[in-house]
């Protein structure tokens, strides 16, 4: 009853006993004294927000910005940590790991991801000094989600040193890749569509490819479901798809722009889940579902309306959208992801191809399109300058050159994420072939419940009774 | 190894591939050709609400109902498809289904709802277009909640796609139902006793009665829990308990209403929890707890309290409704649900009687009590016209008629339930009676784990050992 | 195949049929009739709202404090009844109880401690009443959480009886503990270092030692988790973690001081989190991570902002307090857990010393440095003013003095904890020693599953094959 003595094997050392610790306090308190330099709070969550207030003639706190995005804010941080980490639990021994490191990466994501997005997007000019909101927190939790997706990718093969270093690097191409979309090109994309999703995803197929291993049918055994585990993942789809109005509209413009975010949202996932069971069923001989599908596919919707929800896509636009992922995702969980293995080498665990990767891209080109089809007649003259913040020298900007800029943001989404994903990460404590997938290597897992004697069939009692017997006879 | 084929049995034909697709797919395209003719969005969220803000002399964003009820609909939406799925993730081999199922049906309900509670209630008569907004999500919400009610009575032994028909038909009736009871008779009941709860439940244990199954327990031995299966059921219970108070409060009147419904629900069903402890103790001979009651019948208050929460009930009169729930609720499980059974032969999975439709029956008459008690030194002048909406040309209705009204409207729920559940859905792949509560009818189920040495205790390698051992002699 | 009948053993009377019915009906009669004496609405929850309205001059519903606080509110409550009650699960055989007995005496607990704390801080003098609106909900949950803290030290070792007295005993003596911190010296500490969690910490750790059990270890085989309850207790924690922010901030001043308890615990926590890795890792041989500290000492952060969240304590000030007590709590639980269950028989199940007691201690001493350093160039006159709530007769109150106080305040709580557990329990139905940590002792617990063919490994069929065919030879 012993396992196969983990840690080092065929050269793979995955003793990360100095190399994590020592990664992990060197960049905390990298960020600390980065935090003590930069970081301060803006006027909204500093002590002198009653001043301002006064000088800004602002006679209610209802009006601090904390009022309006910070239900939004808890629902989008429960989908950081609850929905992705539990998403990725479904493999049968690998869920300390799932849950554990993302835990571990998003809580580093987020504080590199306050900064690199502060000196890109919140700089006091006067002071250089960044100001930090909960429009912040919200954008460090999106920023990070990109990672997460990336981490799907390669879920079961790589050491947690290994999932830092592409935080690391991931947050920052990140922060820049939107900077070049949100600020440089001015484009839209309130829910990440192209700026999350389709980075993301393409961040981690290209790591993924990089890191290919041709021998990792050696863990064949352990990559797949077990009941309780399938159970545990459905945790984290349903509150990813639940709060996912909440990560659509969680920076949209104040008033109808977050309330059509979640309607169209709401809407268009909808749709997602019944064009995937459809698919679902159809795939299979006897047409019975398959659980992962139904954990991934009846998400797509809500990355697909990431760029169009705040837009007037009518809520009919919104389940033309969840229909066509819905079937367009399960479709590639049954095609797609077994042609990228055989034939581009990219193995994908979770398959954030078809989750999110391609539903990226769709919703950028849903965007691009209604963008430039907006008119004042749907949107109203002032309607039309608040979605698309066409204000100073923007506001000759007509919706058609808006929607060819929405079409390059997509490009660069796609561009940074092929390329960034290119870096050969430092093999530090990957595991063996053989031993991916398996929460064994990096974690003090419990031994089985040997004592219990509910966990021993009567069956089996009986059978060692029976052995007594006869070796007595 | 190998499990009993299941698919064909018995003339029991569980093979949904055609069907259920087709059913999704045709739906599905339904839903959108209707909401492209009738739905748009409401002021609140169209893009033109800047100009809307100006024609009414709206000076905040604060003031779009988004920002009253935005938070309060997250937590209905973490009810409706984490709440109930998880509750009935109790059944030892049918979590995917419950969890699985429920997401299906709620997913298309929703959109139907708003199909249905919009042509009844939110058209708009000049354009003959259904306007929605927040509130109307939270209702559809709530109406998708009385056919997940109903889910619970056949829990097990239905198909999916008998699931889909009986949602279609649940919601349809809930829509008109509905608007006699809140229109036409114009009772208050913003937490849905009547509407959802006593509705729901009657409409369930009616279908129940009409699918009865005589020969059920041969799939009696699946018809139970094991430990895990219990805690995921708790993630149910506890999701659906903590979020009781927005569920009543969501769409109460602003202000003192909302406060006061979350204020009274809260009390309500801690007392609920001390009473279900109680008498469950009190049920076993050794005073054990039973699972069942802890996870249905602490949550009998919220039920009961559905009408009168928004109402001045007073805070000891909340203790003392989610006191006798309490009672009733566990009760029921004890005594009544085997009643039902054997006597009128009404198989109900989830004990719906216990937790819904009683409870539900209570707040009706807890909700007439308290409307026909009213005055003007308790609610004020306003406050008696704000809580029970009496304006226009109801302004002349006293509080005792109210009351007759409240009792009326519970005639009305239990008539539309009993009723509307007397169709015999079409024996569309429901299992065969030996398949009831198995998720190997409708699911792709793992292999359980083999290759795991843990999963396999010590003393049987030695066994094997020793047979062979016996074998070489 | 028959477990050891439990129940009567060595003197232990388990058998709580009588004990748990009457004290669950006697409380909670009491608690109506206290209610029914004592609690009102106050004037926000009432229906006079609007008369109020005109009389202060509000023009808007938004300006009701539920709009300011039911979002944090409802965080908080799920922090209380899934994130405690699901942390806790992490035992192997001991779930049911952790999340049955935590919600039992949490909706116990809430009652009383409204009463409590009203008498103590909402008793409206004009009439005698308990005016209650959603703060009240808040500090009721935030009372019972002092109580499941000191629950976690004896978990597995106390009878739900026993528990109903330890909260009946803990919510008092908390009302008292709070009534003099936060009224007499008037004292902040928004969210509770030392309030809640120094005194619930050593509350527990007090009861805990005066109920050593010299025996314990005749049920070391339950005391310890299996995969699937570590799992489970990691929705816990990451419900915890992820609201902790709005437990800091629940009850902080409007505008900018629950904005910026938000960004502090926020980044408090992320940093806890890196530092929680690094010693977990650095305490294995292998380097391998356990989950005990990951369940657990990420979430110190949290406690130690507890006084300072609101304060100024700037973004890299909270990241140094994450720091730190990553390090610590992890450190307690390596190395100061086990002196205290040796030298000073001090057994502690969940490490609350680790994650409550130290941390709770950490945060009043930040907390008390933080305010006598406090001065207008950082906060404002009118901000200085607010935060530390030095008005009328305390507006001469310096920022050391205000420091001075808040070092007093800790020993209050430490006091308090310490002397309010040397209750000696009486022995209601508490456990047998080879009886702790086991659900069958209080609950019905479900046969595991032995007619589901996969459930046994098919090897054993094999075996039993095997043996017929001996035996027929």
């Amino acid at each position: 009853h012993s396992r196969p003595r983990l840690g080092t094997h065929l050269g793979h050392n995955t003793n990360i006993r100095i190399k994590l610790p020592v990664v992990c306090f060197t960049w905390q308190i990298a960020m600390i004294i980065l935090f003590g330099v930069f970081v301060r709070y803006d006027s909204e969550s500093d002590a002198h927000w009653p001043e301002t207030m006064i000088q800004n003639n602002i006679t209610s706190n209802t009006e601090n910005d904390f009022y309006y995005r910070y239900p939004s804010f808890q629902d989008v941080h429960v989908m950081i940590f609850v929905g992705f980490g539990f998403l990725m639990t479904f493999l049968k021994r690998y869920s300390f790991s799932a849950v554990g490191f993302n835990f571990l990466i998003a809580s580093f994501g987020i504080q590199w991801a306050l900064l690199m997005q502060g000196w890109f997007g919140s700089l006091d000019p006067s002071t250089g000094k960044i100001l930090i909101g909960v429009e912040n927190l919200i954008n460090a939790d999106f920023c990070v989600a990109g990672c997460l997706i990336a981490f799907g990718a390669v879920l079961g093969k790589v050491s947690p040193v290994q999932l830092l270093v592409m935080t690391l690097f991931g947050v920052t191409l990140f922060a820049v890749e939107e900077y070049i979309i949100l600020e440089l090109l001015h484009v839209k994309d309130a829910g990440g569509s192209m700026v999350i999703h389709a980075f993301g995803g393409y961040y981690g197929l290209t790591i993924s490819r990089v890191l290919y291993r041709p021998r990792i049918h050696q863990s064949k055994h352990l990559q797949g479901s077990v009941y309780q585990s399938d159970v545990f993942a459905m945790i984290g789809t349903l509150f990813l798809w639940m709060f996912w109005p909440s990560f659509n509209s969680a920076i949209a413009y104040h008033g109808d722009g977050q309330h059509r975010a979640v309607i169209n949202t709401y809407l268009c996932l909808a749709a997602s889940v019944l064009t995937t069971v459809a698919i679902s069923s159809l795939s299979q001989k006897t047409g019975k579902l398959d659980m992962v599908h139904i954990q991934n596919s009846t998400l797509a919707g809500g990355v697909a309306l990431g760029t169009a929800a705040e837009f007037m896509v009518s809520p009919y636009g919104a389940l033309i959208v969840g229909f066509l992922c819905g079937i367009l995702s399960t479709m590639g969980y049954i095609f797609i992801s077994p042609f990228l293995e055989k034939n581009l080498k990219i193995h994908d665990t979770c398959g954030i191809h078809n989750l999110h990767a391609m539903p990226g891209l769709i919703g950028g080109i849903v965007g691009a399109i209604t963008a430039a089809t907006a008119n004042e007649l749907d949107y109203g003259k002032q309607g039309l300058i608040n979605t698309f913040g066409l204000t100073g020298k923007l506001q000759s900007r007509s919706p058609s050159t808006q929607g060819g800029y929405q079409a390059a943001g997509i490009c660069v989404a796609l561009a940074f994420g092929i390329v960034g994903g290119i870096l050969r990460l430092p093999i530090w404590g990957d595991p063996a072939d053989e031993n991916c997938y398996d929460d064994e290597v990096y974690w003090e897992v419990p031994e089985e419940d040997e004592e219990n004697p509910d966990s021993i069939p009567p069956i089996l009692e009986y059978n060692n009774h029976m052995i007594h017997k006869q070796q007595e006879m």
